[in-house]
Order: structure tokens, then C-alpha cells, then sequence
């Protein structure tokens, strides 16, 4: 499995991604799932892959060959993101039908799924979702993040504090956490994380980390986030047997129960 | 969907539902989700059930018409929780073959999963997780928790908190936070939340929550965390390029970015 995230907020983009990929669980290797492309002071992207490798792989060096031949359609001619987004599109589209039909008789799923994010020129940055079907989405002023993969178990975090006007550094450490929560609940999700934050209208991408599990950096984030997880957990409101509020209510609900507890229990 | 969680904690055992129960976006309902069986001073079982309400629905009644009828195997006779779970298990196998046929023929699913748990007499407080074919698991010193339904978003807090150790009123906090966590990501998910406490050897139940989403205690809580969550940030530690520490890592991490781009960008 995967997990790879992207968030467009007032400031910039920020990308994320872990670098596990697995076929089974006796199959496991390393694979970066972020991939920069950029022409300098013009366009730059960011591509994070989910999903099936050879998909994914063929994908990418379709997106490289047709830069290198200059082709009509690439990530280097093409007018907008959206624009970016379609292209990538149609080539997922073009080489899952290459191997559909034999891997689905196979029992296996050609499926890959991509965000890709950046900015061309002047326009805003943005950032797109590509479902394995060719079709893609975007965020809005409402929905901030986009998530490709094992996205589930670090989607509460990202709900809780991402929005537009949220700081680059502050979006980078939440995608950490994201995905820190994600590699602690599935196996299937590891180490290195790679991190991108493209400050708007730089044209360049400037801060990228790649954090392996000893980097001190991480250990660092993931002790402190413990630590205030559980001093966040001490100073939660009690529970009425507790202490000595709301007895009432906790009157009220006890009798509840006991009523249906009684009516289940009359010829026990 | 549904969310259920149960813990074995060296202090007892706590269980939480939702009470949202949806077959599709257009038949949303309310269902309680958390049933109670006692013989005071006994034998006391919490059951909590997710998946299809038909069938879920059908093995309860059962289970409560095997009581009544004071039959052979029934949740009063059984020696002991794991038989109680094989109990359980058989019933729920015997049910949905009642309608798995014409159910699965029309593309629905007939699985229904349960949690069981509580405490026959001078016997350990044990949960088992019983699935739809009718076996079945149990706890251990290592995982003190079990989940059904849409267990994927509530689960990264219950690992980072829930240990043998921790106070039921902690665990019982915890399980309000991992099932508001999942509220907020999936709206599948719905209120009042219900919570049972139950004090080792007590052989009943004494500490019991049902929370409407307007209910003080939960608004409460809620706040409480969201802001906790918030400050828990602000003292992360900073990314190289927000202060001054650690830039020699930043600059060895940027030169691998360079590197990537440039070989992609030769030609662009």
C-alpha cells in the first residue's frame, strides 16, 4: 500500500508521501512516490503515485519521454494545471489498458492513482487527484487536502487543522503527523517520508525533506507529538464517577440502562 | 456503517458505539447499537453488533428468545466468555444463511460482525471480536483493543494511548475521541454516542454514557481536544527553513532535489 497526501493553502502547496510499497506481505520494497519536474522560473510539478508500480512506473516514463521528445502534449507544453491533469489522464488511461486485461484475469488490479500539483507561470498553484479511470478533482476553499492510497487513519489529524490559512511549516509537520499516525496503525505504510513545500510564486522548489525512520528530525516530532497527545489527553473533562459534576445526568443514564437491562434480564 | 470498540484494561473493560446506521446516502437511521444482558451478581455481556442490520438484528433476537426459553446454550448457561462467543458465532452463521442466497444474488451483504464481552462470575473480564463466518478472536497483553466498522480513522489514537495500564476513565475518554475523530471523517458515522464502564469483578454495570451530539459532557470534550490538538502543534519541533537549527542536513537534502530535477529537466 501507499500513502501520499498534497494540501493547497494561502501561502503555497505542501506534498507528502511514505516510500513502502508491497504485493502481498512477502514482497515489500522502497520506492519514492514523489517526483519533481521543473523548468525553471516557468513551470514547476509535483507528481506523488499510489497503486499499482508497473501502472505507476510506466506513467512516469511516459510523462519523462514525452518531455524529452518535445512532444505536441507534455507537462512542458500544456496551458494549466488542468490541462496537466487530463494529460496525465489520457497516458494513465493509455497504459492501464495495455495490461487490464490480463492482470484483472489474473485477480490482480492495474489500478494507479496520482495527485499532481504545482504552478505554471503566473496562474495560481493548484493541485489534482487522477483517479486510475483517467477523470480528476480538485480542492476547494472548503476541502484543502487531497489523499491517494492508505489515506483513512490520517484523515482525522488533517480535518482538525488544516485550512487555507494555515502555515506552510505548520501543513508540512500536520502531513508528518498524518502519515506517522498511518505507518503506526498499517505495516503497510513506511519509511523514508518525503516532504515537499513550494511557496507560491517562487517558480523553485526549495524545501524538500526525505526523513528515514532514525532521522532525528522525525524521532524528534513523533516523541514531542506523543508526549503532548497524552498531556492533551490529562486535562480532558472527567467523567461524572469521576468527580462529582453532572451526577444528575449520570443518574438519568444509569436508569436507562437498568430499565432495559431489567426488561432482557425478567426471566434470567 | 457503524463503529464499535472494546478494551481490556487491567481496571475492567469499556465499549463504545455509534448509533448511525445507513443502506445508502437516502436510508440513514438511528439504531442503538450497544445491547446489555445481566444476571446480577453473575454474569454480565456487553454486545455490540455492526453490519447488516437484518441480520444483526435477528441474531439479538435469538440471543433473547434462547434466554426466555431458557434453552441449552444460551448466555445464561454458557461456562464461560469464549463459549459464549462460539454461541454467538453459530447463531449468527445460522442466520445469515437464512438470507444469504437471495441477499448476495441482489448485490447486498448479509455480514454481520459483533463484539462480545463482560465477566462470568470469579472468571477474567474477557471481549472476543466474532465475524461474519462465525469465528472468532480475543484480546491479549500486547492488543487491548478490538474494532468493527469503520474502524480505520478512530484507530491511531487508540495506539498511541490504550495500554493494560490505562485508568478506564482515560480509556473510556479515548474511545470518545476515536469515535468523534471518526464522526468528523465519515458521516457514515453518526450520534448519540453510547458507553459502558465496567469495573472488573463488580458483576454489573454501573458507569454508563449515552451522548446526543448536543449533549454538554460531549461539546465539551470536543472543544477540550480541539484546542488541545491545536497547542499540541505549536510546540513541535520547527523545519530547518522556519529557524536556524540543522541547516546543514537542509542543504544536503535540497542538493538530492536538485539533482532529481536537473537530470529530468535537461532537455526541458
Amino acid at each position: 500500500m501507499t500513502y501520499c497526501l498534497a494540501m493547497t493553502l494561502d501561502d503555497g502547496l505542501v506534498f507528502a508521501s511514505d516510500s513502502r510499497t508491497n504485493a502481498g506481505a512477502d514482497q515489500v520494497a522502497m520506492y519514492s512516490k514523489t517526483h519533481t519536474f521543473e523548468l525553471e522560473k516557468e513551470r514547476v510539478f509535483v507528481l506523488l503515485t499510489a497503486g499499482n508500480l508497473a501502472t505507476s512506473q510506466a506513467v512516469l516514463a511516459r510523462i519523462k519521454r514525452d518531455i524529452e521528445d518535445e512532444v505536441e502534449e507534455s507537462l512542458y507544453s500544456v496551458r494549466g494545471l488542468s490541462d496537466a491533469a487530463a494529460y496525465l489522464g489520457r497516458i494513465n488511461r493509455e497504459e492501464r489498458e495495455k495490461h487490464e486485461d490480463t492482470l484483472t484475469k489474473a485477480g490482480f488490479s492495474v489500478d494507479a492513482s496520482f495527485i499532481l500539483g504545482g504552478q505554471i507561470e503566473q496562474q495560481p498553484p493548484e493541485i489534482y487527484l487522477i483517479y486510475p479511470q483517467g477523470n480528476f478533482i480538485t480542492t476547494s476553499s472548503h476541502t484543502r487536502f487531497l489523499q491517494i492510497g492508505e489515506s483513512k487513519y490520517g484523515k482525522p489529524i488533517l480535518d482538525r487543522i488544516i485550512a487555507g490559512e494555515t502555515s506552510l511549516g505548520d501543513a508540512a509537520r500536520c502531513a508528518l503527523v498524518s502519515i506517522d499516525s498511518t505507518m503506526r496503525s498499517n505495516v503497510t505504510v513506511g519509511p523514508p517520508i518525503e516532504v515537499i513545500v513550494y511557496e507560491k510564486d517562487t517558480l523553485a522548489f526549495e524545501h524538500y525533506l526525505c526523513l528515514d525512520a532514525d532521522d532525528e528530525y522525525l524521532i524528534d516530532l513523533k516523541r514531542t507529538w506523543d508526549d503532548n497527545i497524552r498531556r492533551a489527553f490529562q486535562d480532558l473533562p472527567r467523567f461524572d464517577w469521576e468527580g462529582t459534576r453532572g451526577q444528575k445526568r449520570r443518574g438519568t443514564q444509569m436508569a436507562a440502562l437498568r430499565k432495559a437491562t431489567q426488561k432482557m434480564t425478567k426471566k434470567g
